[in-house]
Order: C-alpha cells, then structure tokens, then sequence
C-alpha cells in the first residue's frame, strides 16, 4: 500500500480508534499517526500496545501539521475537541469524525471549523460490544458501510481522498444527509441497543426470579440482549442524548406495536401473533442474503459435544 | 454406551425431536427408535435423513410398547396427543415432553394420562432459530439445562431413569414446580423472543426508512434480534396463547422500564441513563462467568480482512 496522508492524527483512541491504528499502521496509510485522549491512563495503554508513532493528551497538539485528523469519541464531547483543535489545525487538513449520530455532531463541530480544513462528518457503521484501546483489531471495517453526511460545499476532492481512505480499510461508502441518517441509525442501532439496555434491566430488577436463575438459564435467548446492553455507557448514554427527537419517535413507534402485540396476547388472537412472527422470518433471511449476518445457527456458536457449561 | 430404553417413541421431529434422535442413535441409548409425526411430508425428510428405525403418521402406532415417549411438538398440540396416545402407552412407560410452557401442558396432558404410566413433564434449554428435521444435530444438549416439573407422587426410579437419560446426552438437570419455571422462561426466554419479534415489525414497517436501508445497515444492531425473530412461528405463537400470564407481567414490567427510560431521554437525564447501561454490564459478565455465552466479541461473528459484505 501507498501512504495517503503525511501525518494522521486520531483523536480517542477507543474500540473505533484504536481499530484505525492498527489498519493504518498494517496498510502503511501514513508516515507518521499522533494520538491523542485526555486519559493519561489510556494514553499509556496505547502507548504499550504501540498503535502510533506520537502520544499527548493535548488534542490541539496532536492535530498540528495533521493532514488528516480523525475524531473518535463520544458525541457529547464533540464540541470540547472542535473547540481544542480549532486553532491548531493545518490549512487544506480533512477533519472528520466517526459519531453514532450526525445532525448534533456537525452542530457541535461545525461552528468552530475554520474555513481553510475541510470537515466532513462521517460513521463507519462497525464496532463491538466491547470498548477501550484494548478492543480495537486490524480489519474491523472490512465489509462494513461508513456512512458520509458532507456539508453543502464539500471539496469534491478533500471527499474523494477520505472515500479512498475509508475503502482501503475495506469499507463501503455511502453518502446520505445527517437527518436521514440519524432516523435510519434511531431504527437499526440505536432501538436495538435501547431494548436491549431496558430488558436486561427489567431481568435484573425481579423479585420472583432471582438474578441467578436468569444468568444460569439465559442461554434460552435473554443472552442474545446482554451483547449489546454491555457496550460502552458514556458512548450510547451521549447517543441517546444526541438524537433524542429520532430514538423517541421510534420508541413510540416500538411501544405502539408493542401494545398491539400485548393486547392479542391477552386476548388470545393466535392469528394476529403469527402473522407478525412469519413476516419477521423474511427479514433474517434478507439480512444474511445481503451478506450483513451469518447464517450458521445461533450466530455460529459453539456447539461442541464436550462442551462444558 | 449402553441402552437405557428398549424402544423409544419420539413424536415430533422438529429441531428438539431430531437432534433427540441423532443423539440416541449416536450414543446406542434405544434398540428401536419409532418416529411419528402427522405431516407425511416431514415424516419422508426424517427417513430420507435417517433418524429413526420405524416410521409412522400416527402417534398411537408410534407408541405402542415404547419404554419411553418423548413428545416435541408445538405446545398447542399438547393435548391432541395426549389424547392420541393415551389408549396406546404400555404399563410402565415413561412420557415426557420438552414444551416451553410447562403448566398448560400438563393441564392438557395429566388428565388424559393413564395411572399406570410414568408422565414427568420436561423442557430442555437448548434449541436454535431453526426448525424441522433437517434443522436438528447432535450435541445439541450438551452443556445445556433440562427442567422436571415433575407431579405430586411421581416415581423417583423413573425419575431417575429420566434424568440419566438427558445427562447422557449432556445436560444439566434442575427440578421446579411448573408455575416457577414459567415465570423464569417467560423473563429469560418468552420476552426476549417477544421483543425480538415486535421490533423487527416495527422496522418492517417504517415510511422514512426503507427496508433495503434495514437490511443494508442491520450490522450495526438490528441484526442482533432477527435471529430469535427467526424462530418457528407456530411454535412461539403457542408459546404466548399458553403462557399468557406470566408473559403478559414481564411485558409491563418491561414497557413500565421501557417509559421510564424514555422519558429520561427526553428530559436529557444523563445520569438516569448511564446507571441503567453501567447496571447492565454486570449481568453480561456473569453470564460468560457463568459458561452460558461466549466472550469473543459479537458472538465471535468473522472479522475478517478479505471479509466481503
């Protein structure tokens, strides 16, 4: 591979940012990647799993003569970081970032952007449950989307070169505007991650089942849930704050079915509950035709015959 | 091994009943494995692949001088075979079944049972989001807990007998009374698949977002729930007709939870919102901690750099 940009600088350097690292640094993107977090704690972290070539704790630092500049951490401190690298940024740099939602994200940022940086808000649709700069992994993007929600006026080029980038990683690109994506993301991220949040609490807060029995008997689906309901709390707390108006529209959305649903259970309406459960069949199947899902049993865990439990 | 049951009479051969019979035949636990089930269709699919010795649509015929009957079929058809079986059972036999629901079985099946057969309701935790015949393998019980619920005055020998039975194919084995045991499935096992299966009809059902953009960016959660809403349609919706109490208090509870989560994210209450998602964690760390899920991340889903998408 061929260096694309001179100096890259990641700012947060999480699950997403560290996951960059490693792909920048085992494709040669650059000749030289800066990283930044606040956390001296995680600083050193990265610093000893050696995923750039400088580390400060100064963001303003870290983005001096970047000509990329990647912001990877949670939406609500967007605006804290446009504020601290404002000054500080190279003229003709691509500033971009890598936030669950964008319409907050690009308010947040926008205003602060001086007019010679070229900032182009954009989400790589990919990730785990798991968080910090010990999660990240070479090849995380690969097969993925990234999402691109460019402001009117964005460089053709400056576009191009971070399309190229992304798609080095393996990434897929689409462009969309951030309402758009922020109600798509609300139903296919943000609503799953929420119930998912709420079930395991319910779980947890019974008093005639005790949390012992749900841990020892989860394998029967609750588990499923527990995935997502373990990702990062500060990431999707700010998520829920940040696309309020979409992730509450849904929720009524989710809610209303959710009563209808209940009401024919109630009522005994075994015609009304199989209708929903055939039409969601053809869902999963579109889903692993579309190659966005494995199509082993049970996500293809390990059903070994001398398997312990 | 050796064989714990001249002849054992499996009615129905869906993904429990075949993964049974795969398991049997494996192990060497029965002389005779007679297989009934009412679809001459499925019953051809479960000789074509193998699964038992005899073959029949009638589950009296299927019965008759079997030692022990296991009956895997939707909760719903319960009482049907009960009824069909009855005249037919030898003295002595043992018949169990593996129904999600355990007090409705028994209500449909206790009385129709002769006094001189050994009926020990059961339910193994074990299955996957597919079903038929050809969805059923062996091992499928290994590591995974079978619940007794057994009667008032049930015989401790055959008890016994059936508790070997299960452990040789690897389960574990707990014993409850019939109403505790479906208020544990419907929190860890009848809500899940609820919720699993309402929220893919929510987003089946959207005008702003369409349903290629579901699929095409189902990775980034959604997918996560159209696994369980992938499971039989005819077996979950007797699932909820027959568990409908204790199903329909874990869903106000859960939708109790779900406002008043929705409400803090309307009201921007960070804190509100970050105890329930730190909370969370815990749980997902006790169930690996516990054996019952794998730790690798997304389900150990593949990662991989030529991973197309």
């Amino acid at each position: 591979m061929t260096v694309q940009f001179d100096r890259i600088a990641l700012i947060g350097i999480g699950l997403i940012g560290s996951s960059l690292a490693h792909d920048i640094k085992r494709l040669g993107l650059a000749k030289e990647v800066v990283i930044a977090t606040r956390s001296a704690e995680t600083l050193k972290r990265a610093e000893e799993l050696e995923l750039g070539d400088r580390y400060t704790t100064s963001s303003a630092e870290a983005v001096k003569d970047a000509d990329l500049v990647i912001v990877s951490v949670p939406v609500g401190a967007s605006e804290a970081v446009a504020k601290e690298i404002a000054g500080s940024l190279k003229p003709g740099a691509i500033v971009t970032d890598v936030g669950s939602t964008k319409a907050s994200v690009i308010a947040q940022m926008q205003p602060h952007m001086p007019d010679n940086v070229h900032f182009i808000p954009g989400h790589p649709l990919a990730g785990t449950e798991k968080s910090g700069p010990d999660a990240g992994f070479p090849g995380l993007f690969a097969g993925r989307w990234c999402i691109f929600t460019p402001l009117e006026g964005t460089d053709e080029k400056a576009l191009a070169a971070l399309s190229r980038f992304w798609e080095t990683l393996g990434s897929k690109i689409d462009v969309m505007d951030p309402e758009h994506h922020d109600k798509v993301l609300a139903i296919v991220s943000h609503l799953p991650h929420l119930i998912a949040f709420n079930i395991v609490g319910t779980a947890d807060d019974l008093g005639t089942v005790t949390e012992s029995e749900v841990i020892k008997y989860s394998a029967s689906g609750f588990r499923d849930f527990t995935r997502l309901a373990a990702s990062d709390p500060t990431m999707w707390r700010d998520v829920c704050l940040h696309n309020k108006d979409a992730i509450l529209e849904m929720l009524a959305r989710f809610s209303e079915d959710l009563a209808y649903l209940q009401r024919a259970i109630r009522w005994g309406e075994g015609d009304k509950i199989f209708d929903l459960f055939t039409r969601t069949r053809a869902i999963r199947r579109s889903i692993i035709e579309a190659g966005q899902d494995v199509d082993a049993p049970d996500f293809g865990r390990p059903h070994t015959l001398d398997k312990k439990g």
